[in-house]
């Protein structure tokens, strides 16, 4: 079992592509076929499986969560961390905090057009942990 | 490590129980007891762990996804493939890429009235992989 | 590989946090560095990796789910069981039927305001199963 562990620093909210680092980590576990799981430690940021090829795509899952999660909602009673704290919480709850990849011929088995992706949730940047571990 | 690859062709949107050929595969795989993955490489079709006897569930599960991501939205962006591109991707989002089930007993340690299911989020056909991994 | 099988008797709708009892399964299995798969084999009840400081986190994911998913909804076809009856089948599709954390040192590898949760999504008090796997 081979386990690295990723430091991401976020420019604030936004899709972080993982796919590179993930496929580094499979590489150097030498695991030929087996999983991968990937996990992050935090609750204002999470995964997400989805499509890598037009931005616009992002720009719009972006906006799907501004419209069901609104920064700012009065109706929210948690925000000791300004108008973007709750909502990241939503949003976490809604996305991943872990996916398992099949690894074969030494590689993350995903779609030709899907990726993983940190979401950073909050407005300001932050420093986030993703966990990689191979098997 | 066991590993079977499921190919299959959906009718257009809707769910597809796949526990059957989950539970195959667990048995192919000689697994007494263990886990069992089960991931789909796919940004517009995903997995849904959910009751699988009445199907008025799997009707209403889907008429809420219309409402919160109704087709032909002009608010997105991304139409390149039509209508129902960017709602799949948002459905994709907010249900599960990876599962990981126990195994007990040479099965899928799953609930009385739990399957495990394909979502084509897709209003055309198309050829879906699915990917159960078992140890 | 080690097992535990939780038995969790809540008490209605809520969040009922599992993170000591899966830190003691993880004790239990004398496993210093590896995995941990929480599953729930419901779908009326699922996890969440959420915020475990403030209450009002919790109180505000509830009331979030009780506004895309109001009980009662006369849109809804299934209501066999009553009018939390859909509603808890959406919110566990919304959530997470399993969850695969890191372990190091003989502990999950949670954030530091990161808990697992039960989420109970039936009005009713229920009996709940959770399978704790660790390797």
């Amino acid at each position: 079992m081979f386990r690295r562990e990723l430091s991401v620093t976020t420019t604030g909210r936004g899709l972080i592509e993982l796919t590179g680092d993930i496929t580094a980590a499979v590489g150097a576990s030498a695991v030929a076929d087996g999983l991968c799981n990937v996990f992050v430690p935090h609750t204002s940021a999470s995964l997400l499986a989805g499509e890598n090829w037009d931005p616009s795509v992002r720009r719009d899952l972006e906006a799907f969560m501004s419209r069901i999660a609104p920064d700012g909602d009065p109706r929210h009673e948690h925000d000791a961390e300004g108008p973007d704290d709750m909502p990241a919480h939503i949003r976490t709850m809604l996305t991943q905090s872990s996916i398992v990849i099949p690894v074969a011929g030494g590689k993350p088995q995903l779609g030709t057009w899907q990726g993983i992706y940190l979401w950073e949730h909050r407005t300001a940047p932050h420093r986030r942990q993703v966990v990689v571990t191979v098997w």
